[in-house]
């Protein structure tokens, strides 16, 4: 144990003496490394599908789920699309020197705020092997280091995919210790890690809700929390029923098993006579399970082949993660509202309303990262948005909010510029 | 004991609970508020100066320092001073609400960022009852409720003037609930209000290292860690003599009790056998004591009426808040920038240099939320960079990162507009 942590600390020591070069490399160097290494994922394909190949045997003997299997599978198509989005975040622009703000005083200061990286990024991980390389080249682009943790489970996958970073990355001139991987996977390391305040600037923790509280709880650096979604989508009695139907069983169907996904419909009384056997009979083609609130119940049972459940407590509130939808009816956009707030974690919320009143309330009153008008919720994601990329969502409200990607990973510093100025 | 506790959560309570309706108060109202709050505080100054006295009469007698005494005495200017500074305040744009961002996606999404409050905001601060105001008003005029806790030494001119902004912003409209002061001086509340995660979304310590460091330590919730400055002038070997005299006298002398005041002098071995002795005479002219390395101290001793101390291990990296400050010579721009970075706090840091180069490198290299060129660190404070005010300089890069005014108390949030989109 003591080796490890020794070994832990001389990682942070490189990592943090790495952000500082890496801090003003110039961007040509970075999109130069970022291509080197998406063109070592294809070149060095055999030996990351070995090592993930070990990982998902080993897994597969101690019976892990389907579900999880698929996500710690690599495959040569997976590699080439993890290779075309670090493509993709090289051809991002760089965050790193951008000036926010720029003006002269009255007194002839020449003020600036500029853009600077973060310093040493701790990201901790679960299943996921991709995540090692999307957030090595995230953090890379916007001039931070980083260490990673993944998961037990996809240790040598992540070691694998990592010393492709690593090898690809100092090749193509990014300092030495710029990426590091902790090797042990003894858990001790995680809470010496989120100790490592001096060392590690942000902690983002990438996973189920259990890691995330865990981190959050425990780290004594900042931490950005997210990627816990309690999704709701409110048809008013305004909505356009096609409209309502498109989006209610796109934001649940689509990808059940994100985030961003619908976990609780609410509906208008008025409008849910004729709305919810609509979407009940879509979502029923895709194998949605309803959890219903006494008078859903009542409309929906005489319809045939739906899977209907009466709705307990605790299904306000959860994030199924699965084909499953809770239904409520409301009375009014109020009783909505109260809803989404009690029971919202603050992620994505949408409504489904033609009157633009209706609407504009909604947008305004929720407190939640991201609220739509009309539109699916799953597009809450940074390449949906517009980011290129995305290294999480953020339900904080705290230094970034939602959909994060390269700006969200910097900070920035005031230059002050004057010919002897001194303050009077 | 047991009821000081409920009494705080029922705070919290209203607080959070007045903060929802603050977010989307009018802005004429919060400036009609700010306003009314300026004339509360003169047309209510008897009962607050009658409080105040009170205060001061007891530490007085418990032998608190001139100095410290100073800063808890209010009178009617002091008062004025206040009102014109919430007067500044209400002059301010409002936050809340600004489009950070707004553009159409290629599917026809609208999307846009706004600034929204962060919620409610939790101050602990010592000592300066003014403080109890300028947070007050800064928290309201940005949407945000706010939990004061203030020292026990100002307690009841901190309760008279909470009043005072009580009585005029409610009745100005701001809800009932939204400015919430903590009667109790009872230690446990501190760590108790620092664990109420959940109802205070942000705490800011103003105050000494101490405070900060436990605030830092033991808040579950996002803290702006500031206030504390190591500063550096360094004075190259192409600085301009004349305005490197002003520059370091200013940083020093000018207010040599605050976090942006100049702690080390680094001085090019080049010129310092020139400027040394100019700016040794102009400093003991105010009474400065030098803590010299040896060769600043070779160069200095022959000069008559100089307080010179050899410069201990410890001097290096001391924020001094008096008039004492370090000095020592460098060989070169690398031996300044490792010095700063060795012993900077992260907080305002200058150069004194004609060559462009140098200064560049300097500013671009030094990694701390201030950083000057030809010009007094001094110059750190909200009021002189333009923001209008300041509710403290954060020396962290997560969210904020030096003077920190209404829009660092904001976060923000996605809208997205469709037309019934869905995600492919």
């Amino acid at each position: 144990m003591k080796s490890a942590l020794t070994e832990l600390e001389e990682k942070g020591k490189a990592a943090k003496a790495a952000s500082r070069k890496l801090a003003f490399l110039p961007t040509e160097i970075k999109n130069r490394a970022l291509l080197s290494v998406a063109g070592a994922l294809s070149a060095r394909q055999n030996e990351i599908l070995a090592a993930n190949s070990q990982d998902y045997k080993e897994s597969e003997a101690s019976g892990m789920s389907a579900a999880m299997l698929d996500r710690l599978m690599l495959n040569p198509s997976r590699l080439e699309a993890m290779a075309q989005d670090v493509r993709t975040v090289a051809a991002l622009p760089d965050p790193v020197g951008e000036v926010i703000e720029e003006r002269t005083l009255p007194n002839g200061l020449q003020l600036s705020k500029k853009r600077v990286p973060l310093g040493v990024i701790g990201a901790i991980y679960e299943s996921r092997p991709n995540v090692t390389v999307d957030i090595s080249v995230l953090c890379l682009k916007s001039g931070n280091a980083v260490i990673l943790r993944g998961g037990k489970e996809a240790l040598r996958s992540n070691l694998a995919l990592a010393k492709v970073v690593q090898e690809a990355a100092y090749k193509a001139g990014v300092p030495q210790g710029a990426v590091q991987i902790i090797e042990s996977t003894d858990r001790a390391l995680v809470d010496y890690m989120l100790k490592m305040k001096g060392t590690i600037d942000l902690i983002i923790p990438r996973g189920g809700a259990g890691l995330i509280k865990s981190v959050a709880e425990n780290a004594a650096m900042p931490v950005v929390t997210g990627g816990i979604g309690v999704c709701h989508t409110y048809a008013d009695k305004s909505a356009d029923l096609n409209k309502a139907v498109a989006i209610a069983y796109n934001a649940k169907v689509q990808r059940p098993t994100v985030c961003n996904a619908l976990d609780t419909l609410l509906v208008h009384a008025e409008i849910a006579p004729r709305y919810l056997p609509l979407i009940a009979q879509e979502w029923a083609k895709a194998g949605v399970e309803m959890h219903c609130d006494k008078r859903a119940l009542s409309i929906l049972k005489p319809i045939p082949s739906l899977k209907l459940v009466p709705a307990k407590a605790d299904d306000w509130g959860k994030e199924f993660l699965a084909l499953i939808a809770a239904i409520k009816i409301v009375d009014s956009p109020d009783e909505a509202l109260e809803h989404i707030e009690r029971y919202g974690s603050g992620h994505s919320e949408a409504i489904v309303a033609e009157d633009k009143s209706a609407a504009a309330r909604f947008l305004n009153e929720v407190d939640a990262a991201c609220v739509y008008a009309n539109a699916s919720t799953r597009f809450t994601d940074g390449g949906q948005l517009g980011l290129g990329a995305e290294i999480g969502i953020s339900t904080q409200k705290f230094h970034a909010r939602g959909p994060m990607a390269l700006r969200e990973l910097t900070s920035y510093k005031w230059i002050i510029i004057g010919d002897g100025h001194v303050r009077p």
